[in-house]
């Protein structure tokens, strides 16, 4: 192999920076979301993107995030502890720049909608914004923060009550064609892509 | 907009199947990883692909995983507990399609290395299997199981003990990319991609 072996006492003696772009590369191939949340309707929004969303169960309808209490989603986290929900909004290639910047340490009384050029839309019958431009949106009601206490961090579980997708892009077997809608993905820390198709598999058996 | 809501209501009427594609379908685009265990070292080899693994932090380096007790996963959830170590193995876009086999149900005495023509390698002084074709491979070790009891699933917690890679593809600032290494990603239930960079961002700043 041509590889090369890097040790934990390697990872260990990183700067921190590189430590933290190494390891967030590690997981693979991310998912880019924006979570919509607000004080209340209309009222002090706040956007942030999360790479960490995971699928966590079907029945019911159960996604997780891993969350940070002491970082930019502090805001986030604190209004869905709060207001009991919260949005998912899939990043599409067109907006991933915009998407990138609400990263960035904005004050609390600053709206990353704004900052970001990104627009909110809401439901008549669901008081936390959305991305109106993002191709799959997620209302989402808090389930449970079950806290990470190796490292201070939370995994936050929702149930998904409403979906708004383009239903052409829902395959006759409930599969979506998030590659049609053109959601982006994202590794590491700052880098997005587009997906281009390999394959689509039956249900595999022995 | 043209999209259309379907509601919590909507979901619970779906049938299992469908909703089980759709569902997994929400969550985003997923890393593709293969999880190598054994009983002990070649011997009762697993493997199984796993859409699930989520950045928990980098320092400590940390990786976590959802796990179904029931599933197919059982024999590596129960290789994992009983040696405390497992491997993390990036699928690559050449290999989709075996990667996609080892979700299929073999017996617990079954290789899923030889079912799905994978061949297994070994560090001299890890005891868990890595696939060998695979471009990055992570050498875990158990930090913690966090029970999910609102759907009965398990946060597996490992640490990264060692990587490895080829260097070249990790960059001046420690980002790994994991586009040019070919790594693929997936969505839903059974549909693989490739990646091509949209862009890589700056640290984002107010």
């Amino acid at each position: 192999m041509t590889e090369r072996r890097i040790t934990g006492n390697d990872i260990e003696q990183m700067d921190k920076r590189y430590r933290a772009a190494f390891i967030n590369s590690l997981s693979g191939v991310k998912s880019a979301n924006l979570i919509g949340t607000c004080q209340r309707r209309g009222y002090f929004e706040n956007l942030a993107i999360v790479s960490s969303v995971v699928h966590i169960g079907a029945h019911p309808p159960l996604l997780g995030m891993i969350m940070r209490p002491h970082t930019v989603t502090r805001d986030t986290l604190e209004n869905i502890q709060q207001t009991g929900i919260y949005t998912i909004n899939h990043v599409s290639e067109a907006h991933t720049l915009a998407a990138h910047q609400t990263s960035a340490r904005y004050p609390a009384q600053v709206s990353e909608f704004e900052a970001a050029g990104l627009t909110p839309w809401y439901a008549d019958d669901f008081d936390a914004p959305f991305v109106k431009s993002c191709p799959v949106k997620l209302a989402m009601k808090l389930a449970e923060i079950i806290p990470v206490e190796i490292n201070n961090t939370q995994l936050v579980i929702g149930e998904v009550t409403s979906v708004w997708i383009d239903d052409k892009a829902i395959t006759a077997t409930g599969q979506v064609d998030l590659d049609t809608l053109g959601v982006a993905a994202v590794t590491g820390l700052d880098t997005y892509h587009s997906l281009q198709r390999v394959g689509r598999y039956p249900y595999a058996k022995p």
